[in-house]
Formats: C-alpha cells, structure tokens, sequence
C-alpha cells in the first residue's frame, strides 16, 4: 500500500517544486503556443534564446548580482567543474588554495591536481569533518592564484556559516546551498552549482564568474567548457541541455513567488532548526557536528544503536520518507531539505523519528 | 489561428515520437509508483540503476552491437567530445586522421588540433561538400591512429552511404543518423552521437566504444569524461542526466515497438526518395549534392529564385511547417527528417512545396 503522501529526502537529483512539476505536465507536449515540446526547440530559436535570457534575469534578480559577474549555464554537473576550473583558471604550474572539509572539497582538490598545483590550506580529515577550523590556522600559499572551498558539503553535513575572509579570491562550490540564502559576493570571483540540489534536474551546471576574470582564462579547455566562450555565445554556443534549462527557468520563477532568498533562508532556517532540536533531545539519535557549521541543507545523522539502521530507514520508506539513506562513504540518516522541501515534509519526518525512538 | 497539425523540422533538438511526449507527460509526477518524478531519484537508486541498465541492453538490441564494444552514456553534446576523443585516445604528440565532408568534421577538426596532431585526409569544402571523393584518393598518414570521420552532415546535407573501407581504425560522428539504419560495426572502433536528433532532448551523448581501447586511453581527461572511468562506474560516476536518460530510455522502447533500425530505415529511406522526388522534379527548387551521398536525414535545398525564400519561409510557417530554415554556415532550406518525422509530416512538405511553386 502506497502511503498518502511521500517526502523525498535525497540528496540529489532531488525533489523539485510541486508547482514546478505541473507546469511542466501541462505544457510538455505544446509549449508558449508553439504547438510542440521546448525540449523540440531548436537553441537559437527566438523563443528559446528569450526563456534563456529571462532565465538569466531572474537569476540575476534573485541573487541581487552585482554588475560585475557573468552568469554561464554549462551541460553536466559540478564535478566536471573539478577539472575544469584549474583548466580554466590556472596554467599547469601555477598554484591554487583548496580547503578540505568533506568529501566534496577533497574529490574537488584530488582533481584539480591533476590539472594545476594545489596547496591544501586546511584539512578536517583528521576531525571526521565535524567542523571547521579558523581561518587565521590556514596555511595559505602566498602564490595562490585564488581560493577554492565547497560552502555545503552534502555527505558530511558541514556547511560555512558566512564566507570565509582570506586575502584571495574565492572561488566557490555552492552546488548543494546555491539559492538556499542570499549570497554576499564580496571576495567572490566564481561560484559554481550543479543543478540537481535548488535549481533544476540533472544535466545542467550554472557558473557565475567575474567578468574581469574572463579576459585571463586559459586556452587549455575544449572549446564548449571554455569561459570565455561560453560568454561570448551567451551559454547556446553549443546544443545546451534546453529542458533541463527550461526547468531551472520555471524554479527561479517559483522562488520569486515565494518572496526570493531572503525568505528561503528563513524557512531553511527554520526546517533545520526544528531538526536538530528534535535530534540533540533524543536518546537515540545523535549529530555530531559543531552546531556552528551544521548544514542547514543536509541534516546527518546516527543512530547510538548502530544496528537498528536498516530498521528505520526500512520504516521510513514504507510511512513515505524516502531517499533517507546516508552516502555510502559516510553511512547513517541524511535529510536533505533543499528548498523544495515544505516544512511539512520535516515535520513528518519529526514525526516518525520520534515515533520509532519510543517504539524501540 | 493556430493550425491544425504541426510539423517539427527542426535539426535538432528535434521532433520526439508523440508516444513518448505522451508516456512523460503522463508518469512526469510519479513514475514507477515511486511517489515521485523520474527526475526526482538518485541516480544511485535501484530503480534508477535498473533503468539504465535497461536502456543499455534496449541499445545493445537495436544496433545488434558486437559483445566488443562497451555503451557509455555521458552529460553534454557530441562538440564536447571533439576534444575529449583525442584527449582519450592520444598523446598531444600523436597522429590522427580527419575527413571532412562539411561543417561539423570541419568543426571537430579544428578542435582536436588544439590536443593532438590532426592530418586532414580529405577536405571537400572546395567542391562546397556536395560530394564525398573516392577513398583511394584521401591522404592517409601512416602514423594516425584512427581516421575520424562524420557518417551524416546536417548542415550540407551529406551523408556516407556506407562506411570507408581505410586500414585503419574508425572514429564516427553519428550524432545526426545514429539508429536511422542498422550499423555495419567492422572497422569501427569508436562510435559517438549528440542525443538531440534520434536519440531523445538534448544534453546526453551516447559513445560506443571497443572494449579493447578503454585500456589504451590517456590520464589527461577530466575524470568525468574519461572513457575508462565511465565504463568502470557504468556510466553513473558522477550525476548523469538522469531525466534525458529516461527519454532516451523510452525513445529505445519505441524504436522496438516500430520493428527496430532495419524498419527505420526504410521509412527514412522513403520520406527521403519522396521528398528528394519532388525537389528534382521541380523548377523552383534545388539540390545539388552528388545523389549517392545525399542525407536521408537532412534534407537542404534551396530556390532557383532566392528572393522567394523568405516568403517561402513565413508561409511554411504558416502552414504549420517548423524549422525549416537552413543552418546559418549554409543557408537555404533545410527539413530534418529524423525517425520521429512520419511520412504525413514529409507529404505535407511536399504538398506545401507544390502549391507554393505553383502559386509564384
């Protein structure tokens, strides 16, 4: 028997807007009168350059970017930027920062190696992840071209509270809290996000760089992943992937409708917040990470009683709770409550998990 | 007003089998009684990976694909593999061959200069790629270690009737005729294709590749774009375009249920002879590619009298006859036939194109 009603907790392809997903039913067969599908569109048709281009503005208007940036849409997710921001950014024997904080950070780091030189300023590793140490205990490398770190980490539950402030430009993976806050770009010289947290399904990569930045990239990149091509042709200068692109258009919408980041934020706040408590005053679940650095995106948890694991998530799913497993290099509960994510679905997580604390 | 059927001739992305809009539209909310959106699972689900798998074996079926070659499905268009294939399979130092036969093997010509030494084999850009000259007469470098060539041109319009017999391992773009016919996989060893025209909505590739040469492909690739890396994850390292993948999935399904690649053949086969009928019957329009090399998937003409084909072009709109307006590179008319394309949509091409001539 189905439950009533299903919350979907994974962390990614994640769940999407209800409103979103109906818009999308409604008009996947005829779209904007055309009489067929956008994903039929050609690229460089008016109509698909203008949903592109508001797109654009609308993400610009949510993020209140400042005039400076570019926004670039690219094909894939995020990891493919691993590679691709040394390429871009770096000559082979120049250096960059990273600062390792999860699994992500460490995977982005271990990549751009291969690319261009790396000096790991700062490494959890030996703290399980569960925090994140001051900036003034980095080991900067004065040569660093600029300074990369992952804001949310979605395996390890760790995410900065604001941007860290070093001397260097940030470079800065949000795939995982991208449009979950207001961003402050002060510092920032590229933000990257995967789509498939708070923007969209799968398939689609936004990048916002300073425009500066543009004129110094490398031609060490396939021509479709270089920066500055992608600005100069507007993100179309290749097929891009225009339904996935379409949905992210609708989602931004969405989220004007919803008041935008600031109301975001307070109601990620808030789904957190409720969380956590109901984790610290329990028995049996525990997370250990410093409450200062807790994810407001990727609530990770543990059972004391190890072997009751299987149990719970096995309950979760069959009361509508889905994707609660936690990633395989970490183990135990994560929820993950992007923006989609009502505070409902939290509260029905609430629900279970104190249910099946006195249950035991 | 808005009339009654539309027909889609656009080059890609492109027209899609009704049924399979039809299929989406109706599980886009919940799919496989999950509760949720396709686009809404892990890729790390069961469900997902059960997908995938299927859509791996429906594949294999369809091109009857030797037990040799491994099917990889990647995030992107076919432009990004113009350098990921040399950056796979050679040294920046090494040899390959390049045919080219239009705007696209020109393309990917230029581009993998830019990672590896290219030999042009043959270039028919002077006889404004209307014909494709005898293999005996291409310039082959010993040295090269594979001869790249694209099977069907969408901007000119010119297609290979059957692959080059050269002593040498082929590399083939069939982005643009990918399971149009059956495929004659001797000498091949590499097989790539955007999915924007036969295989679903843009933003995935699908590469076929011998399993012997995934041992032989070089470390300086982003990992998620390495041939060996994506065999050895099954396609699923990193986030793949699960949503396209799922269209793709069902587009596969479709192609068996009309019969499979020797059916789709003759039905491109037929629209193509009809359409190419009535152009060369006419005295309005025009085609001057060599007849044995002539697209069966795009057809490109033009108008002995170019005023008209403006005109030519807003009427056809008009009549519900989208995308016909020839590439920008080339100009013209162009109509996309691609195996979504019934034969009513080409007869009312035709019948269109008729009354036009007759009403100048």
């Amino acid at each position: 028997m189905q439950p009533q009603t299903i919350w979907n907790f994974s962390a990614g392809p994640a769940m999407l807007p209800q409103e979103v997903l109906l818009q999308a039913q409604k008009e996947l067969l005829i779209w904007n009168n055309m009489g067929v599908s956008v994903m039929e569109m050609s690229h460089r048709s008016p109509e698909f350059e203008a949903l592109a281009e508001e797109a654009k503005q609308d993400l610009r208007d949510l993020l209140n970017l400042p005039d400076e940036f570019e926004i670039l849409f690219t094909a894939g997710g995020a990891q493919a930027q691993f590679a691709l921001i040394p390429m871009n950014l770096l000559q082979a024997e120049e250096v960059a920062d990273y600062v390792i904080t999860g699994n992500w950070s460490q995977k982005a780091a271990n990549e751009a190696k291969r690319f261009a030189q790396i000096n790991v300023a700062a490494d959890t590793e030996s703290l399980h992840f569960s925090s994140i140490p001051d900036v003034s205990t980095w080991k900067l490398n004065p040569a660093a071209k600029y300074l990369h770190y992952v804001s949310n980490e979605t395996v390890h539950g760790v995410q900065f509270d604001v941007a860290p402030q070093v001397n260097k430009p940030l470079v800065v993976d949000m795939s995982s809290d991208f449009l979950s806050r207001p961003v402050n770009f002060s510092g920032i010289e590229l933000i990257y996000a995967g789509a498939q947290k708070n923007i969209g399904p799968a398939g689609l990569t936004v990048i916002l760089i300073r425009k500066d930045l543009l004129a110094k990239c490398t031609e060490r990149v396939p021509a479709v992943f270089s920066y500055p091509t992608l600005e100069k042709e507007s993100s179309l200068a290749n097929t891009p992937p225009t339904f996935v692109w379409y949905l992210a258009s609708l989602v931004f919408k969405w989220l004007k409708r919803q008041g935008g980041l600031q109301v975001m934020q307070e109601r990620n706040q808030h789904k957190a917040k409720i969380l956590y408590q109901t984790i610290d005053e329990s028995n049996l679940y525990v997370n250990k990470v410093d409450p200062r650095y807790r994810s407001k995106m990727n609530v990770i948890f543990d059972l004391k009683k190890e072997d009751l694991l299987p149990q719970f998530l096995a309950e979760a799913k069959l009361a509508g709770l889905l994707g609660l497993k936690g990633h395989k290099v970490r183990g135990g509960v994560r929820a993950s409550i992007y923006n989609a994510m009502p505070v409902e679905g939290v509260q029905a997580l609430i629900k279970f998990m104190q249910e099946f604390e006195q249950n035991i």
